[in-house]
């Protein structure tokens, strides 16, 4: 049971189910266009590509808004219901193609069209739903906003505390999430180039869109790419058709094949199962082999050694009465050893990219030279002569339309300035250095994020979340006060955090389909705008609605609220609160990372493909081998066609991929549509062991 | 739960898994070697055919000896524990191929091999294993042979019959099978050349065999046959594998793949479900697509709308306090039903292969030829201009050793006239005249039998046993000793049908391997020999070593046992125990098949092709139509792969086919031995309707 909540919490760590097969450190597998010549963008040479200017009509802005209300809907009655929120990334894509074409269709038609519709046109659609419809989620409405109000503050344990509660109202919300929303935008802004043309990163999902985007629009006459689109198509519906059959035995929780005890009931509890996920299947085929390996590394690691390690210690290391999702218990550990990870590798990282700018920075200047653009000395694309026509065109496009890094900065300096300055007026616990201290190491733990997301399809903005809670919680501990400022302290974390590796898909997306990133930055300006409005005014029509709202058993429950609350109660109480050696256990993971990663940087390109990666290990730390079983079977999909016929798997496995990818995370739009008509699937397909079992029937047969 | 016994009761018909896809009324489609000059004989000619005699090595009965104890402890272990016998003809192949080729390669080694291991002594084994451990079935030891026993009388609820009982003795039992079990072998004599070289029928389960024999024995250098041995062996490791998967979630009754619910719980009920079996699959690639569709139709005929309207006649058609599994309720309409139909397909071809005999006969007469052979004037494919290599070879070989049906005749006259003057001194109830009226109409019935498992791969021989307990259990009815009258009938009656299917289906093999069916014909007498002590021995172990066998609860129940006994206290009371209106629609059933077929004789081969067989309708009336849809799944699939590429599905198709029966067949071995071990799966897979699931997850949480 306890497991089951728990399960549901940690999906709040959505997968992006939408990304390119290169990744500079491990990458032995070329993309579709280098080593046999096939390539994308020559398809796409006879339409020429619109200024950045004309990729932003106004009819792209009006599906847009249509579609972000519609999935504001979906993703707010989940928020309120479940707690478990799917991508809706695809869809976006998808919806946005559908629309338009459609509209553009009909003036056709009547020979009224002026402005083709292009995949720029497209992928500037996506890259504003999904800015807009994000805010739903990481506005905290499900989780730590509605953690703050009084009706959670009454259904915890903690009395003490009670009376310590901010209840949700239109205007500070709409007030919050704009001082706090657009800083992750700016703060993505310098990443971009980073992790996408010196990272070549692969963004699985970002791919995956972009492949379905470039399919949509594939001129007549290229045929391998004709054959590419029907491939996709073929896996598409395959993946859309398994996702529904699914759905029908998913009846009640545990039921159904996302916890289907592949590898026995013993290795289900400790999360090794391989739940036949189309879409881990297709990230795992599109991520290089070397990261399927880490991150089942990493499971194995964690889950199979580690945890049952630390389980025998209970008592001593942890209290022995702490329910499984406690983070006083081994909760605390994975949380805490997880984040000791990633920040370890994000860090290195960090400071590598940092290092080096700032010794090109030094080098220009002394030349005298001065350049708008950051660069960066490692590894960029267009001084490798081996790169192919597609990356060459990409590359040449996405740097064309800058966004100067003056305005970023600037961008980032004044909002950080205004919500520094207004977010302790809303919430008077939050103390205007707390603030500033946030949004100091911000941008660094959003580079983790997203460089994380960009490796693994992982983002865990509500990890660094929590991080937020326990470290702004315990500074602020000394009156209960401390459960808000944790609390705000969160949405302002998870904010620039998912922003960071959302934002950073999409450009990975719009790297894929020649979209400017200069029009992209405006749709997501225009899409978070739109977001910050439309997503409290949901929130707002549920919540004067629906008046048992938030009550354990009524009809929208907000599960997440009340973990979110415990968490932050559990903040104030600081360090001592969390379980013995953690501290130890978290140091020595953070210095293991850094130590992995500079080892991999010392032994040279060579050597380095064969060591795992620390952020890719760490993922399943938290979350739980599972899904690397299903990526590293992608792998081993991918792996024997490689072998049985070179040519083809490099022309198709990215269609492949992309197809079950995408088809997955298009069925989320029906199946959220049933859940809020109340449609719920007949069957609960369910696994007992043979004990169990016998109990049953002998209970059902009495 | 009644459902459920049923369904274990109605497995007795078994499924033969292990033949080739030409099919003289339906079959539009072409056999491996006929529209693309592919040939399996052309690899073969190298290696000589060695001559009838030489194919009966000493070796050969020795490992056949061997293996059929092996088997018959097998089957007789789960006759007795769950009733649910699989069949074993796979396996037989395959191990001794093993067997002999480890010993072929010692010798070689040693350099004392003096007779080189062929492919038709490997059909030896085979044949021989088969006819032995299929004695361990038909003998009844757990069902109508056990039923006589005074353990079981004691536990039927009909108390006045109490003391109408025979116990077990070995000597009996040896004497019993040794007059009834040689009739078959003589009955199936002249069925041989109609069945397989005249009618062309599939048999699916003898095909796949063959197939893995000759892929055994393929000699090097065949590039074409080394693929498809590599196919046919990528698919065999599949389909082992995937049986291997599906048994860890078979913990329980209703457990696992076997049921699962995949047109949903309610379809489930009346058996409309796709059970994902390997087997089914390939039998329906290799049956002709009109077979498939035909089942299909008698499924949806039966289940989908018949047997759901006469439910709702309950109380009136039926008594409505009857369980499911009395013949006295539906089950009694169901049985009665199929047999009817299949009966009136059986007999109309019976009789037109009779006239068509006795008219060729007459004209040969007034010619003054006279021949051995049964000169069948239809549509031999000697005569056929379009017969590919590869037919006429093997119809070459397999008309070569004739066995006189002057000495079928003879054999089959001698035993008949034995077993009735000795019968009637076992069973003083089964009077002379019976056992001459069912040996008058055996070899009829064990023509229908044979005729239907060459389309379908059912044998449906407990059918006809219980057909056989009704009639004759009515006929000596009187006084209450029917009851042994009618269990002693059916031995009799299931000997000789099963007989009839399994060595027809064996001869099916041996013509595709090019063994000598005079090889065979003493390979199976020899086998049938052995089988009648084998079994007897192995059977009396058991009943001597576990003092509670029978007695429910306890380690060996003979679930069947009970079930056969009640069928023939029901039978003693004649035609009036059985539910109303039950004659009237077998005779409309028995009408319409044979019109069907007068229909299908009358309109020509190009009309003939796209109406349904009766034989192939029937067999879901009884079984369900689950195995059908698992058949045009694979039906849909051939039709796909030669939509796509014809060349490679036909290269391809039968070797695909022949790996999904063999690796589920050959799965069967270590399952059972699994379940002799006491090693049960681990896991129940469940399916649960949603309200159910509530209930359960309730009380498991409590």
């Amino acid at each position: 049971m306890a497991e089951r909540s728990d399960r549901s919490s940690n999906d709040e760590n959505r997968m992006n189910p939408d990304s390119e097969a290169k990744e500079k450190k491990g990458g032995s597998r070329s993309g579709e266009d280098e080593s046999n010549g096939l390539s994308v963008e020559r398809n796409f040479e006879s339409q020429g590509v619109p200024s950045w200017r004309r990729q932003l009509t106004f009819r792209a802005f009006a599906v847009s808004f249509a579609l972000s209300v519609i999935f504001t809907f979906i993703v707010m009655k989940l928020n309120l219901t479940t707690g478990i929120i799917p991508s809706l990334n695809v869809s976006a894509g998808l919806l946005g193609f559908f629309f338009v074409k459609t509209w553009t269709k009909v003036l056709d038609k009547s020979g009224l069209l002026q402005v083709p519709f292009t995949r720029q046109e497209n992928t500037v659609i996506q890259t504003c739903v999904v800015a807009s419809s994000g805010i739903a989620f990481s506005g905290g409405f499900g989780s730590y906003l509605f953690a703050m109000s009084e009706r959670v503050a009454n259904q915890s344990t903690d009395t003490q505390s009670a009376h310590v509660y901010k209840n949700p109202s239109l205007l500070w919300m709409i007030g919050f999430l704009f001082v706090v929303s657009f800083l992750g935008l700016f703060a993505v802004v310098p990443l971009r180039k980073i992790m996408i043309i010196d990272f070549k990163l692969t963004y699985p999902s970002g791919t995956a869109t972009a492949h379905l985007i470039n399919s949509f629009h594939t001129p007549e006459g290229a045929k391998l790419a004709k054959k590419q689109v029907k491939a996709l198509g073929k896996f598409f519906s395959f993946s859309f058709l398994w996702g529904f059959f699914q759905w029908f035995y998913t009846a009640g929780d545990g039921c159904g094949f996302t916890e289907f005890p592949t590898l026995g009931l013993k290795a289900l509890q400790y999360r090794f199962y391989c739940n036949f996920s189309a879409t881990y299947v297709g990230v795992g085929m599109i991520c290089p082999y070397i990261i399927n390996i880490s991150v089942l590394l990493g499971g194995i690691l964690s889950w199979g050694l580690m945890w049952p390690l630390i389980e025998t210690r209970k008592g001593h290391w942890y209290p022995a009465d702490e329910s499984t999702t406690s983070m006083r218990g081994l909760q605390g550990y994975k949380v805490f050893i997880a984040i000791a990870m990633i920040l370890g590798d994000g860090l290195y990282n960090f400071f590598k990219v940092l290092g080096r700018t700032l010794s090109g920075l030094y080098h220009q200047l002394r030349e005298g030279e001065m350049s708008h653009v950051l660069p960066i000395a490692n590894n960029s694309s267009l001084e490798n002569p081996q790169v192919s026509y597609d990356d060459q065109r990409r590359t040449q496009l996405f740097l064309k339309d800058q966004i100067p890094t003056w305005l970023a900065v600037a961008g980032y300096v004044t909002i950080a300035a205004i919500s520094t300055a207004t977010l302790p007026h809303m919430f008077s616990q939050l103390k205007w250095y707390y603030i500033l201290v946030i949004y100091l190491f911000a941008p660094t733990l959003g580079f983790c994020n997203a460089y994380g997301c960009g490796l693994t399809d992982w983002s865990l903005a509500s990890t660094y979340g929590k991080l937020a809670i326990f470290v702004i919680g315990a500074w602020a501990s000394a009156s209960h006060g401390g459960i808000l400022a944790g609390l705000a302290a969160c949405g302002v974390m998870m904010n620039i955090v998912s922003t960071a590796s959302d934002l950073t898909q999409d450009f990975k997306t719009g790297y894929l389909t020649l979209a400017s990133p200069r029009s992209l930055f405006v749709s997501q300006v225009i899409g978070t705008a739109m977001g910050c409005i439309i997503s409290p005014c949901v929130f707002w029509l549920f919540y004067k609605a629906f008046k048992d709202l938030g009550h354990p058993g009524s009809e929208y429950p907000v599960p997440n609220g009340i973990i979110f609350r415990s968490m932050a109660e559990l903040g104030v109480e600081g360090v001592s609160s969390l379980p013995k050696h953690y501290l130890t256990l978290c140091y020595g993971f953070f210095a293991a990372a850094m130590i992995i990663n500079g080892f991999r940087d010392l032994v040279g390109k060579k050597w380095a493909r064969f060591i795992p990666l620390p952020m890719a290990m760490a993922i399943p730390f938290y979350i739980g081998p599972y899904f690397a079983i299903d990526m590293c079977i992608g792998s081993l999909i991918l792996f024997i066609w490689e072998k049985i016929n070179k040519t083809k798997a490099d022309a198709f496995g990215p269609a492949v991929a992309s197809g079950l990818i995408c088809g997955d995370g298009i069925w989320t739009l029906p199946s959220s549509i049933l859940a809020l008509a109340g449609v719920n699937p007949p069957i609960c397909m369910k696994f007992l062991s043979r004990a169990t079992n016998k109990r049953v029937d002998g209970f059902l047969g009495s």
